[in-house]
């Protein structure tokens, strides 16, 4: 069989050919550069970032709420005072700073504007505090803002609310090599955190493609998955303390390094995940496994979605404690990233799937023979197709760069409809499958300009249940998003699924949590909300 | 060198001596058995169950909340229709049921005893729902109730709490292979849990000397730890669902099956830890690892803590991923448990220190292999003295009767003041060193009967920083618990530990919180509390 004679050189170790080891570096990490350098999604139709659409524009619904003041020239020599110098903060109140704004009021996806005129980039958690104590008495609405690499438009105003940028504070606090704990101010870049870690030994328990921009803390507000959770769990499982400050100036300190502390309720959960709507986290506390010495990747090419999930099953049981990522890309998600980078596809022949693994671990010889006998295994009952080993880290940087690369490929065409959603295994890609039928049945989608949607494709985190759908699009149209919303919803719905894995709520799903949470526990979280943030100052207008 | 003589037959898979695995059988899993069974702490002093002493009557400070109505027996009536038969109910208000609610009243220590006079046994979420309901409408206080193997007086009334008692909802509702997660009725037995997972091929994400007994509701509502936390994480991490009962009666249907889901404050995490203070869990979805196929066990002596410590880095650093328990125990602990049980020891000579070292994977001769090879290494470098690894299973459970038959070994020889702490690493057996100084100054301990302190020793899981001091006592003795206390929670507060690493608070901790949280976070902890059980009838005089 063809298949089997293609695996098995690899299987052997065979250098994979020169072209695949050169397009590596072009292809890392497409999404670690800041809003201001990624190509913009519909780059070609909007150029320079002045032309971004306001949030207030393409949502005339959201109203401004009253009860929040403006800011005036006394409120911004107020921040002053309590900032210490000019660099701290960007006034757009007493002079004209359109511009220097802009990289605050805009998200990098391009669809989200705000009017902020004031950006305030505390130094200390007493700054933070300060600020927002005095934006509760005062009636200012603020926004917390890290990275600002969110897809849900939760890091950026809508209206004037002040920004409250982390930046600044990034320095590590302190790191046991002996326990692996790491105490970080809540603006450490993720990439530069765990570059600081690697030195050491270790690794941050998180991994994703924003890493070179994002902050941590703004990973624990969102509750970031990512890449690796499927090895090192949820980061309510590995944060270990959170410092953070309440609208009305208390500082929530509760940096413990302890891995078990059983007194009292765990308030530290409340914050991850929630968006910056109850407080701001300033310090971060995080169980950080050792570094694996050995990592493997893989990438193979299958026929149908219930052969990747008997390769995933396969996986789990043959490698059980050293897989740390298996990947899904379907083949139209594939074809992108090619067309886009004018690169060499991994395998010779195309496949309706493929799927990447990671494997890491302390013995590189045990992992590498695991992972053998399990490629020779999954061929041998045919459940792959065809399948490479990378060689060595420039191959496994271009592997991953073939899932790592799909969010940026399927923008440069124009623009994406995204849906970032957790659905049991089994039906996972049939919601790719039917959106396709949805996009055909309604005439939008075909070759030619005249059709808006360019293609519908499938990716994402097969370990976690956690499927990007994409559906690509030559420019956004308003009759694409009434075939898709809330049809995609209620489609996840009745699945018992999740309308946001891991992305969050932000202003994108605010109106749609219903489908995924009952009224009863929607009316226990404003409960919480309301007992956190009473003035409602915290990121309003999203989330709950 | 002697020692090295004698690790190398071991490591070279030798088998141990016959006598060795003789005694496996009869100290495997000595806190598994229900309260009733066990030989009390201080048998010889206090025969049959009904001289317990009334926490009423050791803690005489507490006065019962007036605001709390008396059961009448139009309550017991009403609760009866509810319920619908019998023996869903112990009713000791229309009758003396004094010795049938015994077991309810009092807890496994023995240390704690209440006055309740209404066991109820819901069979379903609605019928906790109701009951709770007519509680809050009513003013009745209750106790929720597991396995009722706590360490801290939570699981018992102080006065007459309604007693709701759990056992009766043990059902598996779903498990899915693939996935690994599970859904299950609260009150499943642990073991019972795990043994239904084995059967397919996974393993509960917690173990621990209780399990017999234990629920797996109680098990979430005091954020248990135990023995493979250092493996498979905390249950913060772990549990993807939880389904409550509030005391209003609302349901919090939170039962997702998903791993990531970003949609809203993650609010089951607060019923993680919570004791039963704001509600009753009812239900749990948890993810489930795939069951180890390889399993080893090694055990050795060691001269200092600083050793110990060395041996807990390199095995981090060798054993990474299958890792799967590092256990401390000292030289006390372990002679307590010869004398005890008069099993022969597992090594020849004595040590100040011996370490329990498990791994779990996918590959036995792979992980074999690396087990060998820290063994040589450690040896080589002098850090281990002497060691054995099991042979087999039986041998395997023999080992681990040393760790897991301290605690009743100490108990056996009259009773404990018993500690479970967190302490950063470096300090951690100071502690124990610490106070049997303080118990020597002050004369308490010694050989004879004169001396109320028999000995004071220290054990428990390295890999988490936590230690359980345990001060042995022929006689429970004002002067030694005096001399203890607060000088043990100062000692905690002095190095930022925790006063409770996973005990929890339950009555013997409440009043000692402060010793690890600070008032505003105790303050905060009192908002929760209020918002979610504003009657107060919930577990009270207990917690925060």
């Amino acid at each position: 069989m063809a298949c089997r004679s293609r695996i098995v050189p690899t299987l052997k170790r065979t250098r994979l050919s020169p072209r695949y080891a050169v397009s590596a570096q072009q292809l890392r990490a497409p999404l670690q550069c800041r809003w201001q350098t990624t190509a913009a999604p519909d780059a070609k139709a909007q150029e320079g970032t002045k032309i971004i659409k306001f949030t207030t524009d393409s949502y005339p619904e959201i109203k401004r709420d009253s009860r929040f003041a403006e800011i005036t020239p006394e409120h911004v020599e107020y921040f002053k005072g309590i900032l210490g110098k000019e660099s701290a903060l960007i006034d757009g109140v007493t002079k004209d700073a359109t511009d220097d704004m802009e990289p605050f009021n805009a998200d990098w996806m391009r669809k989200y504007r705000g009017h902020t005129k004031l950006v305030l980039k505390p130094g200390s958690t007493e700054e933070v505090s300060k600020i927002l104590k005095y934006c509760n008495d005062n009636m200012l609405a603020v926004v917390p803002q890290g990275g600002n690499t969110g897809l849900v438009g939760g890091s950026v105003p809508v209206f004037d609310e002040i920004v409250i940028q982390m930046g600044r504070m990034n320095a590590i606090r302190s790191f046991d090599e002996v326990s692996g704990t790491l105490v970080a101010d809540a603006g450490c870049i993720l990439e530069t955190t765990d570059r600081y870690l690697a030195d050491r030994g270790h690794i941050f328990p998180l991994d994703l493609g924003a890493k070179g921009s994002c902050h941590i803390g703004g990973n624990l507000a969102t509750n970031a998955g990512g890449l690796r959770l499927l090895r090192y769990g949820s980061l309510h499982g590995t944060v270990l303390g959170v410092e953070a400050v309440l609208p009305d100036g208390t500082i929530v300190d509760e940096l413990s390094k302890l891995r078990k502390n059983n007194t009292g309720y765990d308030l530290k959960q409340l914050f991850i995940g929630a968006e910056g709507t109850i407080g701001i986290i300033t310090g971060v506390a995080i169980q950080c496994p050792q570094r694996s010495k050995a990592v493997n990747v893989a990438f193979f090419g299958l026929e149908s979605f219930e052969k990747v999930q008997k390769a995933f099953i396969e996986a789990k049981g043959q490698l059980g404690e050293i897989l740390s990522a298996f990947e899904l890309m379907d083949r139209n998600s594939q074809r992108m990233v090619k067309e886009y980078t004018n690169n060499k596809s991994p395998l010779e022949d195309e496949h309706p799937f493929y799927c990447l693994i990671e494997t890491s671990g302390s013995n590189s010889e045990h992992d590498t023979e695991k992972l053998e006998k399990f490629l020779e295994d999954v061929m041998e009952k045919e459940i792959v197709l065809d399948g490479v080993v990378a060689q060595d880290e420039t191959q496994i940087k271009a592997l991953w760069s073939w899932r790592e690369g799909v969010p940026e490929a399927i923008g440069g065409f124009g623009g994406a409809y995204k849906y970032d959603v957790s659905i049991p295994l089994a039906e996972m890609y049939t919601l790719v499958e039917d959106t396709r039928v949805r996009m055909e049945e309604a005439g939008l989608i075909g070759d030619s300009d005249s059709h808006p949607v360019k293609d519908v494709v499938g990716y994402g985190h097969m370990g976690d249940s956690n499927l990007h759908l994409n559906v690509s699009v030559r420019r956004y149209d308003k009759a694409v998003e009434k075939a898709l919303e809330p049809w995609v919803y209620e489609w996840i719905e009745k699945r018992s699924g999740s309308i946001s894995a891991e992305h969050g709520l932000g202003l994108a799903k605010k109106k749609y949590i219903g489908y995924s949470r009952s009224e009863t526990m929607i009316g226990l979280m404003k409960q919480v909300k309301n007992l956190y943030d009473p003035n409602g100052i915290m990121n309003p207008y999203k989330y709950i």
